[in-house]
């Protein structure tokens, strides 16, 4: 079924994954993260816009809930003019219509009490769960999926810690998964601060060697706890650039840092990026490219650590906030929000995907673009967001 | 006959009242107020766009014309850059053809005397009429209606004395008549300081005994002097609700003020609201939402008092100035203006015309519509505009 | 074969010059002026829009070149963030694929060097020339015609020394070209400083006498070096008006001065205008209105003087920064600039050229656009800038 938001011309013009040329708006029936715990302290509900719809997370007795951010009625957001009348409701401020947070339902009426609506409508509810200081929101139908399936290995470690940052990037989310995933992109890095701060051995891209089908790992079976992803396997089957030629003359250096970092980098289901070690040995970069709508993600950057107590928790967290927020969230991360942004234009009215020329490293992007379109849940339709 | 601007699939759908949703830009072939007598004084025309078209008013010798802003020409707007060199006339400031303001004829061409146009063409003239210190337009074609059938029972009285404000809210129109003529939408005013000022009785809301039939009534024949209109009954077919309840707990009171108002309430076609008395005993309120374009409509609003000479009638206008502009029309209906403007995003795309889930009390609302649908005089189109 | 641009409705409705309507990102296969060669100093690369398309023009070794704006890759504009590594190429910010700015050819990419795409690919390269001191760009495809084919009578003669201005208006390109053409608009310089400063002789329009053919004159033969043009001759065969009447009464008149200018007045392929002499006698006016996007134009501005020698030109270069330039490049054009911009909302969705409405002074207009719908070497369609 089409979403309806892409030109048909352009779906059979990309035959090889059509589908996920067609997910402008994201993929339905997955876990996506929307906000850190602390984002959403005990009744101050969150306005956040996922997939094209728009939510309101709130949190209750220390428990997270979710509704659609539209009345039954007319239609307004109850984010517009917040009123909670009780804990355990929220009132509309145009007609006090009231619906429950923990199941949607019309449980008052303030305006007139005796309406027959009353216990027989319901608001959209989303299953919220918070994992890490994160909460996920299931933008989706029926019972979700274990949150397992759909977070990169390790994420969810008893023993990992997580910190984060959260932006809203305006460019469409698979410009943000393709530019993560991207095995050459490091190029715009080669200045960064992270680069000679943290003193990383950070090549100008690589040459790749035999076949490309050598350069990449599909994961589409159930071997990583129903996961779905694709690794990147370009530093094992290609030789790491170092210096830059343009006519036979050397142009530019990458940096011969002492610090190995990026052994494994993969992308997951439904758009996450898992990069071990980063951006220090014994770090990992989990980050998340989510859909909000045609033209803007969320962009959901996180750092864990595995600690074996609180006591080193406590000091990476001080750690985290010092240097690694600043150095590679910021500094190392601004330059690829930046490009994101910048590739936005091309693909706006989706001919980028007809026009575009991938070469041999990004065989891997191929990859994931197939993946994608073949083990999503879903295609999120105009017709859900108008819903 | 479709206007051109609303979907088809979207008029199927909303088959009781399919020409009011259809009626985006308003209906064709009524009297809309525009402005107030002193915003057009003589000699200083005033630029202003009534539904979908722009136009340009001016006062010659105490008596008001109207003409198409747009030169035959090549379409640039006269209002660009005023040029009347003559009191009659009207010259376009780019090749100076010269218009009458009295019939439209292109008079004269300073540019070229000796054209054979001159005398031949005629740029589209609005009646225009001047009551009770306000400009009505009528938009339309042929012989208008008497002024009376387009304006609300009272307002033409002879006796009646009218002050008011005008500006522009950022929705359609049919948002502003629908809020300002809904019964329940009273729950947004619970906190306004005209409420507390003036110690008005008002209740959050409404519980319907009964019937539903019982809660308007519609005039549709000539029993009121040509007008087409809805009287809301809620007030007489219910219980007004003072206490707010939520989850069985009473969580909010309406106010139990001395001041009865607001018994008589009626929605009038074009789109006037006739509320008696407000916002005082003695006081009514009566206001238009005139279609500007797609997304805009003027909030015309007005008080008037039956005033028995001169005396009377001065002392309305100072107490006006001094307590019901800032107090009413300001402080109690900005709410109404940022509801209007909350509900604009909902209906932009008119699917919010099938979403939408009315109830009970939204009867009146629905009357309406089937009578807005019934009596309009005409849809104004896509093809009125481009004309 | 169509544009894509223009609904097929307005193009049937335009008969007699359906081309022209259509050429709304103009004529493809001419030669434009987009820069003056002080814009482009060596090795600075100058980001400009061409009929819709992004371009990137730059100066090695003192000769030109032009490439396309935007890499093969992911589509992203170079012009972003430029990144030269060689005199002789351009390497993308990105990804680094790297062009050679002679022939747009793929001829390095540092991030994978030994990518089997390099030498294989080509950037789309246009022609550049620079001629009286502005960069003309051939926005084409096949080898191009002579400059002296795109440029009016004389300008390029060898004793023409040229000054002058560029800047974005915010219309469509024909509204430029037509607004310099018309032989009515002068109505809107009746009280330009130029007019009282240099002691013009300005009448306020013209009364045409006799048959509407002898108002113009086309050039669609090789009679003048494979230029296709129209000379209007309403000076000619027409009465100046310098009185103005309106309802019988003179109410303005032109400026009876002693400097008599513009004799001589013609429109040229791609949409060039020439004016002599003007602003003062011995100099001539060249002016083009380069296609910039659907809603803009570049209004490029000259003036040249035939000079004898250096001291000469230096003394005229002098005259224009001091006299010129802001007495009629600017003083002057202003109001044109301004006027342009006026009409656009009235041809912004292509209705107005059905609806405007031509009078006979404006015959000559039309010359033009039936000449330009048979003459010009091809319309710049939706595909071209999607290519």
């Amino acid at each position: 079924m089409a979403t309806g938001l892409v030109d048909e011309e352009i779906l059979k013009r990309t035959k090889g994954w059509a589908p996920y040329v067609d997910a402008k708006l994201g993929f339905r029936n997955h876990w996506y993260p929307v906000a850190f715990a602390s984002d959403i302290p005990e009744g101050q509900p969150l306005k956040v816009k996922l997939c094209g719809e728009p939510l309101l997370v709130n949190r209750i007795d220390g428990v997270l809930y979710c509704l659609k951010d539209r009345c039954l009625h007319r239609g307004v957001a109850l984010s517009k003019k917040l009123d909670c009348k009780t804990k355990n409701t929220i009132t509309c401020w145009y007609h006090a219509w009231t619906y429950r947070w923990d199941d949607g339902s019309l449980c008052d009426i303030i305006t007139n009490p005796s309406s027959t609506f009353i216990g027989r409508h319901r608001l959209k509810t989303y299953p919220v769960r918070q994992a890490k200081d994160c909460v996920f929101i299931f933008l989706g139908d029926g019972e979700p999926p274990p949150l397992e399936h759909d977070t990169p290995p390790g994420f969810l470690d008893e023993d990992m810690v997580v910190c984060g940052k959260n932006r809203v990037i305006n460019s469409n989310w698979r410009l943000g998964v393709e530019n993560g995933f991207d095995p050459t992109h490091i190029y715009i890095h080669k200045d960064s601060i992270l680069v000679e701060g943290n003193d990383l051995a950070l090549p100008l891209g690589f040459a790749p060697a035999g076949l490309s089908e050598n350069s990449y790992r599909i994961v589409d079976t159930d071997i990583e706890g129903g996961r779905r992803g694709v690794y990147d396997l370009l530093g094992e089957a290609s030789v790491p650039v170092f210096e830059g030629y343009v006519e036979g003359q050397m142009v530019r250096e990458g940096h011969f840092g002492e610090t190995r970092v990026a052994n494994d980098i993969s992308i997951w289901l439904p758009g996450v990026l898992k990069v071990n070690p980063w951006p220090n040995p014994g770090l990992n970069q989990f980050e998340w490219y989510v859909p909000r709508d045609e033209t803007s993600h969320y962009y959901f950057q996180t750092i864990g650590k595995p600690c074996a107590d609180a006591q080193e928790a406590a000091a990476f967290r001080a750690e985290f906030a010092a240097k690694w927020l600043p150095l590679a969230l910021e500094g190392f991360n601004d330059d690829d929000a930046w490009a994101r942004e910048a590739m936005e234009a091309f693909y706006a009215d989706d001919w980028g995907w007809v026009k575009e020329m991938l070469f041999e490293p990004d065989m891997a992007i191929v990859a994931w673009r197939k993946l994608a379109s073949a083990h999503n849940r879903g295609l999120q339709t105009l017709a859900h967001v108008r819903a």
